[in-house]
């Protein structure tokens, strides 16, 4: 089964619904839940989150910091869901995250990982519908795609 | 005449056809260029771009750094005209450049008028219609209300 591109960022948006950012504390909830779900599931990454390598959901859950870091991911997925059509602005957005995430000097196949990690947490939380799963998964190897060209271009490991 | 947020969005989607952002040399001019505009007609301004307050439009044209901020100046343009009609992603979206820019203590004037700069350059180098210039000034007119709701709400400096 294929999608066009306007298929799958509709499909990508229409799984953001229940996710909403905002000021609002279900909205920041939305964003401080994802490191919750991160920090479960995945604590071998906890070690890129300087001084958080030991926190439990627990401690996520009660931290300003990952309330505000959770709306910045969160709001980078609903720009990148809500963006897909366009492709230069979408590439454009990828090369400008990965210059910002240079100093955290991540694995870079962590890029690709990060969809795993974000359609497990909007499973978790919501209904994720295996079409839209499948959605989130092709935006996220055309995301990884350029994040990967781009670190190469830059002289920085990529991931071949 | 009033228009309606989807007529806002296509119209200023549409006027940035012609200023893509990229990785090939047009691209990287149409961000550097919107540099050389400013600096050229608002030279008082170039007080916030530290090191370089002395900068002609010639200067602007060979840094690299401009290129690299004109990027970065050009996809946000992108990225609240792609995302507009999407409400609370625009919003979360304006309070996010807010905090990204609390280190420069701006003026809290300047966030409105950077659309007077933006829609100037579109105009100096391009086609800009009457009406696409309506549509920005509307768009950038609810992205200034973000902006000082948010300076407020942070104990910041605000436009009342």
């Amino acid at each position: 089964m294929s999608m066009s591109r306007q298929e799958i960022q509709d499909l990508c948006v229409k799984s953001l619904e229940e996710k909403m950012v905002g000021t609002e504390a279900k909205n920041v909830d939305n964003g401080n839940g994802f490191y919750q779900y991160f920090f479960t599931n995945f604590p071998d990454l906890r070690v890129y989150f300087k001084g958080a390598e030991k926190y439990t959901a627990e401690d996520v859950k009660k931290s300003e910091r990952f309330d505000k870091q959770g709306q910045r991911i969160l709001l980078a997925c609903h720009l990148i869901a809500n963006v897909y059509t366009n492709e230069e602005v979408f590439k454009a957005y990828v090369r400008e995250t990965v210059n910002r995430h240079r100093i955290y000097k991540m694995d870079p196949a962590l890029w690709m990982a990060f969809f795993t990690v974000f359609t497990g947490y909007l499973g978790s939380t919501g209904s994720l519908t295996d079409q839209q799963k499948a959605a989130w998964m092709a935006l996220g190897k055309e995301f990884n795609a350029e994040c990967q060209e781009h670190l190469k271009n830059s002289n920085l490991p990529y991931v071949h």
